[in-house]
């Protein structure tokens, strides 16, 4: 097993940010500075192009250590922030890319694209995981939530289908499809679901099948008007909400 | 233009419990009870075979009071709480009963039933309204919200249409009908928007029409797992914040 290894520290508003690698896999830990004891850890998924120094993830991870006091950790999914792409991965962009610049829908080249990107995101985040479990501060006993949206979701089914120590997820913002449908059909874990009611990406009644794919007892589909970029503020502070019902016993 | 007619006063863990009428409608008004001068007020519409009194009701003007420091107005409806009902009530009653007992869909009869009430109602909260804003606590200037779901629904959405002192609604639960999303059409005011994903009366489908004929920029649908009587608790506190964003400048 490949243990966790700090390359970098900075402490900030009562945030303590780690930039770490485990084998080749680069990522972020943020934690309570005045930690009491463990708490429970937050893995955070970032969008299609970003990474885990992207200002946003920042941004959602200190609500999640301020507001929940939880640790939250963050890697870079394959082909993302400086990590190597593969020629299918430099393929799929590119047509993605052509497909945007003649206004053609993307979705189908997206959920392909990032099927291929979960294919080798979730062996590493098993891995990253299994390191995180071995620092002092989040152990192995501890609760564990997944939130991630868009491409975050994309990793995020497979991962939560997978992975029994995940036990709580917010997802959201991606099509249906038939692989993503019936890893949705295995979790069964409480999900808080994110969709955007005039999403220009994701067609309104796609996301609202992925939704009902989940066989999960305990889900909630928040739905936002507005389009893929416009979720509202307020669900951020809702997943730290989510999570701390569901990860602090 | 009518009088509160105060008629009870009780208070319980700092919430002020008051039984009024304005003319012949008797409500309940719930207020902190240590009020550092005026507060939002919210109106609080009731289910079908509810009345102002009903637990559920206190419930929620509970947490509006103590998490959110609102006023919180409810009245009975037509027909509810001992108030008279008409021979079109009694017919509509019964058909409702037989259907339930047949186990045939009550939708359509619930649809027409409520708009029956509603036309009544409309005006009378209106007149309310107006009472109530003659108390120094609440006074003419404050913002206005409005919470109701399944039958407080078919009133409030009219209602909102009708009232441009209601500002914020938390609304959900009710079925698509063309009167209904005609007034949904004319809101523009932010709602959130309660729907069950298994909804044994309102068909989903008919659910989310009725969320997506709203006209408000600013519109979130919660969709929770579960059928109509199980909306999870954490729904209303939802509604506080709800509130709170919208009703505090």
């Amino acid at each position: 097993m490949r243990s966790v290894h700090f390359t970098s520290e900075e402490t900030s508003n009562g945030v303590i940010a780690r930039e770490f690698t485990v084998g080749e896999v680069p990522g972020m830990l943020w934690s309570p500075e005045s930690g009491s004891g463990r708490a429970p850890l937050v893995l955070l998924g970032h969008g299609g192009g970003q990474d885990s120094r992207s200002p946003g993830m920042a941004g959602r991870a200190a609500l999640l250590v301020g507001d929940g006091g939880f640790h939250v950790a963050a890697i870079d999914a394959p082909g993302h922030g400086g990590r190597p792409r593969t020629a299918d991965d430099e393929r799929e962009i590119a047509a993605l890319r052509r497909a945007m610049a003649a206004g053609e829908p993307v979705g189908p080249i997206v959920v392909s694209f990032n099927a291929g990107i979960a294919r080798r995101a979730v062996p590493e985040w098993r891995a990253v995981l299994d390191a995180l479990q071995e620092l002092p501060e989040i152990g192995a006993e501890g609760p564990v939530g997944y939130y991630g949206v868009s491409m975050g979701t994309a990793i995020g089914l497979p991962l939560t289908a997978a992975e029994p120590r995940i036990t709580a997820a917010v997802l959201g913002l991606f099509c249906y499809d038939e692989a993503l449908a019936e890893a949705a059909g295995r979790i069964t874990v409480p999900v808080e679901f994110a969709l955007q009611w005039d999403d220009e990406i994701i067609p309104r009644e796609s996301g609202l099948a992925l939704f009902d794919a989940l066989a999960s007892k305990e889900k909630t589909l928040h739905a936002n008007a507005g389009g893929h970029h416009e979720v509202p503020r307020f669900e951020a502070d809702s997943a730290v909400r989510f999570f701390a019902r569901h990860l602090r016993g």
